[in-house]
């Protein structure tokens, strides 16, 4: 994409995530389906519907819940919190209630973030039966004593789980997996931001007519939603090639690449080698059995070759799962610079290919072929030369452009290149695998 | 233990010491009989007698070597030098001999620590026969010329070798090492400080009602004793699982360990643990065929996995081979530490075992097994979850729970304690070996 | 050596140098003959003719070019630029040409460093047909606008590439390759220095009786030689066990060690091991795939154990490939250095030898075959005692001398000595390979 695309493109993902924001997302339930269906008017999206109850693997697909309206009135009868205000004030998956009750019992069910007194944290419930609200400290801290009122008019029923999946076949059946979350309410950068760097860059890659990978997007609820993915689709799971999970791609922090359990997998290396050659402020972090779905898609009866690639990791930003992780948190550039690293991702997993050297024998004479100088000790064209002999040398079959562009110090577009140029004059053939 | 109890352990080994400290032992006689039946009064001991002239692969069992008093009287007659009053006085394995003889004939076999002028130093001839007296370079220095008269009242005479084991039988036939040697005369830290420990260690091993493992515990002459065990237990060195050489142990230095041959030995990654855990100061460091006994154990025809675990290793501190390493040099804390140090090691190598997680597809759904917290967002209970993570994501039959505690950086503990509750739940079955 | 024989070496191979300076060497022609034959003159030597357009992989024998003289006269009829003042002033392999011109057109034929303005240059334009003239930059400024006359008296039609062979059978068929460019004209650094050391080490290794390996030394056109030899050795390529590349051994930097495309090879590991005993300055680098003729022995369809082994490499000193190259920048002394250093890894390559203890299980009794000493205590002979130990302890056929020399960090003289010993006294046994 050029500069100004890449622009334009950091612009309409804003425009996205803010028009997605006051959706109630939870990991069932209407707000993922509207979601799916913003996604579904801009790539071709098959939407999926599990019923509650499917056994997957050792979870169940819970109840589907639903969620109109909440609030708490003081002993005055006055509206103190509101989830009309707010998705944030209610306990995600909360029960129906409605009730009367001293504020020393219902403050049992009340969450607040004393060293964050402004913010309104972001809580659930899923796995046990619960009702509750969020609030500011600073609101619970006025609350005088009293009765008053709670209502939660939501529904925990018999339904489904609703998940979009975006399949982009390529020229072989192996597969890159692009996995995102979509059970968060209103949090811009965790999780809109990922939400709409996917849908971007499966707009983008679907816009290309040759690719060597088929690409797979998968919008899901965390964890039952890769869980209940792997389980319908356990067979097809050994054609993922690649993987990456995306999340928190819109706060102005630097790139986090959080390596698969495997660590030394091709994507390990590719995100690695493309966050190096950006020059940019990076952090790479080892595998650990907790974050994102990369938990399940790395758990060992499958041990996939999944990383994750953030900007600020989950948990280290003040706004994590709060009220301030808004559409002012994230950032137009940071959107845009997200989705040109995914796709310089792209870009290197299309290209890092084997090959083997068709004249292994001594160099081949590269002056005949107009790939040399002529004249002895001039030093134009020097480095393009460097990169037509690190190829040659390098590729007996073994080594990936990959590789070889680690070991010769080189970019990856500088071998890669050379590669093409030593293909167009004959000197060398694919390796499969 | 209890901290109480390995306080008590510490004053008891010291005593120990103190009681076996004036005995004369080297590498055979009744010196060595005496200090063994002094074990054999605390743990089950096997004492095994080697016939003189016994071929033990290269060597021949030497002749017993015993010593009932030896002097050296100046030209007036008074007794300049006297084994009654330090058995270091004696060149160990010293023939007979009664004579007179001029101070300059005398001197040649004379031995002083120039540099240590008030210390007498350990000297031996076990394998040349020999005369010679060990004494303070003071005392030297102050002998007048004329003629003297030694007499050294010993007997090198075909006899036996003696050494002690005490094996603890466990659930398998796989054994666990442990070394120390009994050769040496009145030096408390090398090696009754390595006696005590074992024999401590032994019983406290000994009072458990199952044990993975079985443990040998052998007593025994340096060199010439585990060759000696070695050739009349070739067939079973195999079972030798895990080895430890124990000396030393009695100072007040860090402690340090000596990798075995093979350097990466499971032995050698648990004491490694067990001393970076302790949090105080440590020295690891690599294989060298000289030492204690871990050099015939590491021979290339054995190669087993044993390494040293010492606190300050032979011949670093300058009581070593003197008059000075005696009770006051060695503390009962001192023991009482190596005890839990070694206690210690045999915990991790009893509880480090390898799992296979029993639900490897996906995590399983530690929230209804009452393992996983239902309020998502709640902190509490954080690291007891990443530990159960931890041991399920990585417990696919390759890797051991120390692997696993290394790779989570958590605690053995912790890892243990987590496989433990998840074989609770039936989530984990052990895989052999 | 003695260091008064390798003194004289230096010095004959100085005078050696100043006696093949003024050749007009080139890739062919006769004055390669002329070096070679000054090379006959001093070692065993079989020279090759090649004829032209003979197919070697990739390439063609190119045409002989010879050249008698060449100039440039001004308007006023001065000869400005004189072949017959240095040979640097021809671009080498320039066809035949007797001609008129302006200035301006005769500029694109001329070749000066604006940097180095009182050198010339050092060009080729082998597998382009051109004439040209290499000159000063000061002496370009001073020439006059006006009509010149141009002169290049030189013949390239068919006739043979010629190289120089050396072979010094040993006691098996394995070799090591030692090979160095002849190619280059009045350049004394790049590279008389090589051909001289090579001459002398060749003429060293000559003298001696026994040889482990078979040596060959290959005096060779750069690159379109080592593709001509290894074409017409193709089968015999794989008895090379161990190369070396030289070049640059006689101006005043420290030794730089390439290593081969394996980086691993025992070349390798000889090399830097050598560079590192002698405690000087010194430059290890990975392997890259331009430079010598390592390019093609370290071409992927051979991949042979090549390495590079000079003193400042090409390309870094400011008077590589120009007229600063001459007597004076290369000294008897560096000369002499390059010489021994060169020896000693001849020596070590030599002496690398795998061996087994006979007697693997425990050690054997030192002490009874003269070999340890014999009061226990004692330090005198600790050292070589040490080195008997590592090397019994390590010899188990799989571990070299140079192995054992590197994990018991002693030098390689020592442990070789140390096997020496041990051979002696029957304990050890030479394993093939």
């Amino acid at each position: 994409m050029t500069p100004e695309a890449l622009e334009k493109a950091g612009g309409a993902m804003h425009a996205f995530i803010a028009e997605a924001f006051p959706l109630c997302r939870s990991i069932t339930g209407d707000g993922v389906r509207r979601t799916l269906a913003m996604i579904a008017g801009r790539i071709p999206l098959d939407v999926h519907e599990v019923p509650s109850g499917t056994q997957v693997f050792d979870w169940t697909v819970p109840k589907e819940w639903n969620i109109r309206d909440a609030w708490i009135k003081d002993p005055s009868g006055r509206k103190v919190v509101d989830f009309q205000e707010s998705n944030l004030h209610i306990l995600n998956y909360s029960v129906p209630v409605h009730a009367r009750m001293q504020l020393a019992e219902l403050q049992s069910h009340l969450f607040t973030l004393p060293f964050k007194p402004e913010l309104i944290p972001y809580r659930t419930s899923y796995y046990k039966e619960a009702w509750g609200f969020c609030l500011s400290h600073r609101q619970l801290e006025a609350l005088p004593e009293g009765e008053y009122e709670v209502c939660v008019d939501s529904t925990l029923a018999d339904g489904s789980l609703t998940y979009g999946e975006c399949l982009l076949p390529g020229e072989t059946e192996r597969e890159v997996l692009l996995s995102t979350h979509v059970c968060h309410p209103s949090l811009a950068n965790d999780n809109l931001s990922g939400i709409a760097v996917m849908t971007w860059l499966a707009r983008e890659i679907s816009a290309r007519p040759r690719r060597r990978y088929s690409y797979r997007f998968l919008f899901i609820p965390g964890t039952i939603g890769s869980i209940t993915w792997l389980a319908r689709n356990e067979a097809r799971a050994s054609r993922i090639a690649h993987g990456l999970v995306a999340a928190n791609l819109g706060d102005p922090g630097a790139f986090h690449y959080k390596r698969s359990r495997r660590g030394i997998a091709e994507i390990d290396r590719v995100v690695t080698a493309v966050l190096k050659a950006a020059g940019e402020p990076l952090g790479v972090e080892e595998f650990v059995p907790f974050g994102y779905d990369e938990r399940q898609y790395c758990s060992p009866g499958f041990d996939l070759p999944v990383g994750s690639l953030t900007r600020t990791p989950w948990g280290r930003y003040p706004e994590y799962h709060t009220s301030a992780d808004d559409l002012a948190f994230v950032r137009p550039d940071a959107l845009a610079g997200s989705l040109r690293t995914y796709l310089n991702v792209v870009k290197v997993l299309e290209g890092n290919r084997r090959y083997l050297n068709l004249n292994p024998k001594c160099e081949p004479q590269l002056g005949r072929r107009g790939l040399y100088r002529t004249i002895g000790g001039d030093e134009s064209g020097r480095a393009r030369e460097l990169a037509l002999l690190w190829v040659l040398n390098q590729s007996d079959g073994y080594y990936s452009l990959l590789d070889i562009a680690e070991r010769a110090r080189l970019s990856f577009a500088a071998i890669r290149e050379a590669a093409d140029a030593l293909l167009e004059a004959g000197l060398l053939r694919e390796v499969e695998g």
